[in-house]
């Protein structure tokens, strides 16, 4: 798979979800930071902050543009959480990096703190 | 010029700022979203954007990485403010179009609000 394949079968196997299946295309130190939120280390890191998506019914990640220069890859999405009748999409810019053995070392996100805590209040409501 | 290189050259003159040579580089309708706040359109909507940060001694982005494929052009920076002693790094993620006439149709950046907020705040003391 190319930089840019790895990604996108790596969301895909995050969002079904099936996260040993998309461990299995990162590294044992891969850094997953949420930018507002912190960051994460490890396939265990992954599985933890998961664990908090296990609230919603599904969870989607829509590509809209994306890039890849060497082992760089960025997108643009929606990612999209849904919990009965809500239905909450929040905007995202994502940035990859792939090492030379096609695994990821490297998933960080950019997105609005603000929308998050508002889909945390909707969900508490 | 690449549509990577196009992108660099605009925001290196934003920057300085040379806002009438900065949109050499965009078209007339050129679509600048930042994200939490809102979309502005067209040279002036970005010129009346970059009036508000006249406030600062110096704005720089630092681009940390960066990727484009055909049109598309994105990149991961720390977009740094400076005035008097005070130093604000905003993390930025930003979104590129370039159409074949090789102008920017769309320029999208994504933060977190509330770091932009608390540099108003500080600002403001």
């Amino acid at each position: 798979m190319t930089p840019l394949e790895t990604v996108n079968e790596f969301m895909a196997r995050f969002c079904v979800p099936d996260l040993d299946s998309a461990c299995e295309l990162v590294t044992s130190d891969v850094e997953y930071d949420n930018v507002p939120m912190g960051k994460n280390f490890g396939p265990d890191g992954i599985k933890a902050f998961a664990a908090g998506m296990s609230a919603f019914d599904s969870v989607e990640f829509i590509v809209h543009r994306e890039a890849a220069t060497g082992q760089i890859v960025l997108n643009e999405r929606t990612d999209r959480f849904v919990k009965g009748d809500l239905t909450f999409d929040l905007l995202v810019a994502g940035v990859f990096e792939v090492n030379d053995d096609g695994l990821i070392t490297l998933w960080r996100d950019y997105f609005d703190m603000g929308k998050v805590n508002e889909m945390f209040a909707a969900l508490a409501d």
